[in-house]
């Protein structure tokens, strides 16, 4: 028999980056707030942490879309056993967060997530400082806080500067309205069919012209709408692919399972990544 | 008539880092020495370069055999108007260099370009330091340089090495032997057919299933191969992307144009970024 602490039937949710990062936000938009946060420092830590049990989920960013895909997220699913479980989107509004008192004009450099930096790319350069890399945004919230700097800011989200105690010198300060993050939630297996689903998958196609044509032929002759295809390295050999394919509909679906089922006549590997219900815009 | 210095018929090429940088060595093996150089901070600069004519050409990495895509070489090229007129492939042997006299014992941090550490990753964790990001490879070295940094190392090319008289600790640290990056020679107008060519071009499709498959199928039915196919947001609305697409052949080929011509019913909008010889390897 179960006998945890009171905390025990709560989920623990992982995530990338400090308390206050935009996976958090993720998380607690998708769950609400009755869940545990686990914060990893990586991205391959939280892989880690939900296949050691440690975590039951983790939130992890796949795609932004002004900057594009997250590879090491692509990679990490690739080689990991875990499936994908539920998938956010993400309305990304970035400020440019200071200790207090500080003003803009003692502003000379600005940390944050290198995407975070590249959304705010035209505001930095308007504003006229140096953009520091640096390995989260909630992270550079955090260390403008620990440190007491008085000439850097920080990107993150409203939320860290809440959680920091740090003031807001400007908000929505992204280049472009148009800034949303999708996330995969991952798990120990995927979710059953809603009627509204999406399925992740990933391929490597045979060495012969036309040959990815082909594998996408097996969703297109089903009138199977694919929402996202993306190429990664396979790092066996230098220019050769791992294609990952999302597309409308579950894979207990009889014209999807159809689907995945020929798929396999066209390609070396293939690997079903999960199903899960569809986010909401 | 002309009467320029005697370098003026010297053609420049524009590359994104520090003398020493990996771009200047691609640069380096494709025309021989007798070329001038203009390093740029940015790869948004190099374009900028060759478009008001101060540079003739450019050098820029657009994707590297482990890490993937060089996302805004692709976001460059699409808004530019300058096409692609060749390609190189430079295996990338990475160096861990300090200052003279520094031992490994001695070093905290490393200093590099993201993917140069992201490529190193194995390596730096086995020997327990920081990897800290900076904006370029040989740049980090010049840094450890200019500030006679003793507990700090840079992951940099033998020649930036050399360049900067820094020491090398450790040679070929990178994870993989598979470490190729890819770079694409950029200039007012693209190669003559040489009957080894590539093209590449970009494309949106229509907003139907199967709309990519459809596109894909002018080149499968002429047996035209691919040799890589990547997606990247379109910035105007959340989820849609611009396809990138190289294929064996030149645009003046008759199967290619052919095919170029048709594939204009099942897009949106393309544009042809050049043909240019094949690299060797």
């Amino acid at each position: 028999m179960h006998t945890g602490s009171p905390q025990s039937t709560e989920r623990i949710v992982a995530f990338q980056g400090e308390r206050g990062s935009y996976s958090e936000e993720a998380a607690l938009s998708y769950f609400g707030l009755k869940i545990g946060f686990l914060p990893c420092r990586t991205l391959r830590l939280v892989f880690e942490a939900v296949e050691s049990g440690r975590a039951d989920a983790g939130m992890v960013p796949v795609e932004n879309s002004l900057e594009g895909a997250v590879a090491e997220t692509y990679d990490l699913l690739e080689a990991s056993s875990l499936s994908v479980c539920g998938e956010f989107n993400l309305r990304v509004r970035h400020c440019l967060i200071t200790n207090l008192g500080v003003k803009i004009e003692d502003v000379k450099r600005v940390y944050s997530h290198p995407q975070a930096l590249a959304q705010c790319r035209r505001f930095l350069e308007k504003i006229g400082v140096d953009p520091i890399p640096y390995y989260d945004t909630a992270g550079s919230a955090y260390l403008l806080k620990k440190e007491g700097l008085k000439d850097a800011a920080a990107i993150a989200s409203r939320r860290a500067a809440e959680i920091y105690n740090l003031q807001i010198l400007a908000e929505s300060i992204e280049d472009s309205p148009n800034n949303y993050t999708r996330f995969l939630l991952i798990g120990k297996a995927d979710h059953e069919p809603t009627g509204k689903d999406k399925t992740s998958l990933v391929f490597t196609t045979k060495h012969l012209p036309g040959a990815l044509y082909a594998a996408l032929g097996v969703f297109a002759k089903r009138m199977i709408n694919l929402t996202k295809i993306e190429s990664r390295p396979t790092k066996q050999r230098p220019w050769e692919y791992n294609f990952f394919v999302d597309l409308e509909g579950h894979r207990l679906d009889v014209n999807v399972s159809e689907a995945l089922e020929e798929l396999k006549s066209y390609t070396l590997s293939s690997k079903i990544l999960g199903s899960y219900p569809k986010a909401e815009q």
